[in-house]
């Protein structure tokens, strides 16, 4: 990994909601420990505890800055048990997260230069609470590193990165048994059918013809857009993030069909 | 339209939620594309696909920034079909937003300096997805934009601004007839009236005189604020926008009142 | 006070939701005033006219940030009455706030070095409305005050600064009664029991033998951390600013319970 050409950017991505403290006192260590950090906020709306939601956030968005730049990640149910605080080298990045499974996507994608696992005290807050490492440790570790802290004083290799058991979608003659793994802010459901697994199963001037089934309901196609279909029409698409996608135009597909995470997806030829 | 004396500021207005990766997605590609882009966030809470309210924030926030300010609205539920991507000088800002009236309020205020249509692929990203224009077109062309990128590049004069169908309210003889066009956080009803409307209708001094009814409720005179009457009070007034409001006093009006956008709101001298 | 050794930041905590314009509005204009500024949102998300919380979470977030720092609090029922406008040193930071309570237990922890009346209209726009004082006075003047203004130019001393009558739990023998007094975003309930209330009343090593009760339910100890304990197990623990919390591991204590503010909770040895 080369030296960021310039001050890295700092992300922050959280199950914190916006009604306490907690996205402020993030935020003020990191600012106290380095008055020049530059953050950016990618959200602090994860579902509380949500580590699969995560993963795809993480997954979906971190890639799109710039490389050297410190992606903090604090979904942490485990906060205060034994469970490790990593240092992690994916793609052109860092991370700063726990070792829960929310870097499973980006890692499966990237794969990991070097994982470290964070155990020098001397870079947390004097004083370190049992339930907001976000604050006393990753906080001050994300503001030195942007300072230009060489990441091999953090802590030792961590060479078990725990992953998330992800459900995949399974190719069987003639369709793929995908399922619905999250929602979006639209009601979209969000599928772990990717373009790549269609790509096994079918050709892209063919994706037009293919039948998907769900919750009892039959789409036929995949199409290139919402706005292509009236409003109100039960849709199949690639989302943009090259995911398979079931959606409403112009309304919620999750509420129209009742459905959510776990929900089987049927495709077939 | 003079070039702003200093590097300019980035603001984002989207109804994206926080749920999913697209805010972050969004502000990765402007950072990619320049590290030493400035970005605010102005709401990624427009409801979904909402483009009446997207047009009544743009009007009501975009104004307060410098001359120069790159105002990025993305609440574009016609992605990926023909609709264009524009962008536009409107008073002292830059805008780049879809051409689906999101612009109409700003623009009857201030007026089109320049309007132009995106379409050089070069200063887009190589691959534009059918579903997210806003991180594969918007993005990298504010960020470009606010190096010094000369806007005539980026595409030909579009003559046709879309403009919303905005309801009017209409004077008869004696009375004003409005509506409500939108809630907001506190559950005040905004209407279509504003103070210029009024002007035209009353002297200021005799605000206090008017007579509002709504939902069958009648309010006596459009007060000053909302701290003068009692809590649970009913109340009129005008906004920090100069529309009128109606609002319960530490309450909320549309629960209280049980109305939306649309209920008409009549002023009696 | 000393001079702070860099540029400050200016945040901002407020109860506007993300629904308008209001939080675009106050952005804009700290950086009409100064396109330099450095503006971090803390939360925008205070429950409407909620002065409790907003003094719980200014307490909780705005020390962590660097000396010096512009702590900008809208949380404001009463704008344009008569309530004050104020200026104030508190700890090594400065706060504008209306005078409502809200800097309550911030001022309890730290005193006030200076508290000053916003009286003089040369530093706000130049037309104030009666309904949003955050945008007209508060936002012109921390921009000023970043810039590098003499606060003493601000306006005159203000001597009565207003506080909550916040309510404290009650040692008796054998017992504490306390009370919750908000929740966070998982639901936890957050109670006026403090760290320090607990030192006044047992050992810490026996912090893990007193006997909580609530709402009809016991727990026996105060636990260490959320993810000891097995999912859906309703554990006591002192959260991250050494407040006593109940909540239930990977759920909602508040859910579970069907309690809020106001819930008496008892400590028993």
């Amino acid at each position: 990994m080369t030296a960021p050409s310039a001050l890295p950017w700092i992300t922050l991505t959280t199950d914190f909601g916006h009604c306490g403290p907690y996205v402020g006192a993030l935020k003020g260590v990191i600012l106290s420990y380095w008055r020049e950090a530059r953050v950016v906020d990618i959200t602090h709306e994860i579902p509380p505890q949500d580590i699969a939601t995560a993963a795809l956030v993480v997954a979906d968005s971190t890639p799109y800055f710039p490389p050297g730049t410190i992606h903090v990640v604090v979904v942490d149910p485990g906060v205060g048990t034994d469970r490790a605080l990593l240092y992690a080298e994916i793609g052109s990045w860092r991370y700063l997260a726990p070792d829960n499974g929310v870097l499973t996507l980006v890692y499966k994608k990237f794969g990991a230069q070097r994982v470290l696992r964070l155990t020098e005290p001397r870079f947390w807050r004097p004083q370190v609470s049992a339930t907001f490492h976000g604050r006393d440790i990753l906080a001050p570790v994300a503001a030195q590193l942007a300072q230009g802290l060489d990441p091999a004083q953090l802590g030792p290799p961590w060479p078990t990165l725990q992953l998330l058991d992800w459900p995949l979608p399974r190719l069987r003659p003639g369709e793929i048994v995908g399922q619905v793994i999250c929602l979006d802010t639209f009601g979209n459901l969000i599928t772990n059918v990717h373009r790549e697994d269609l790509l096994r199963f079918a050709r892209p001037e063919d994706f037009s013809q293919l039948e998907i089934e769900l919750a009892g309901r039959k789409i036929r196609g995949i199409g290139a857009t919402y706005g292509l279909a009236p409003p109100g029409q039960l849709v199949a698409l690639l989302g943009s993030s090259d995911r398979l996608e079931i959606a409403v135009v112009c309304g919620s597909a999750a509420q129209v069909l009742g459905v959510g995470p776990g929900c089987p997806v049927i495709l077939r030829r």
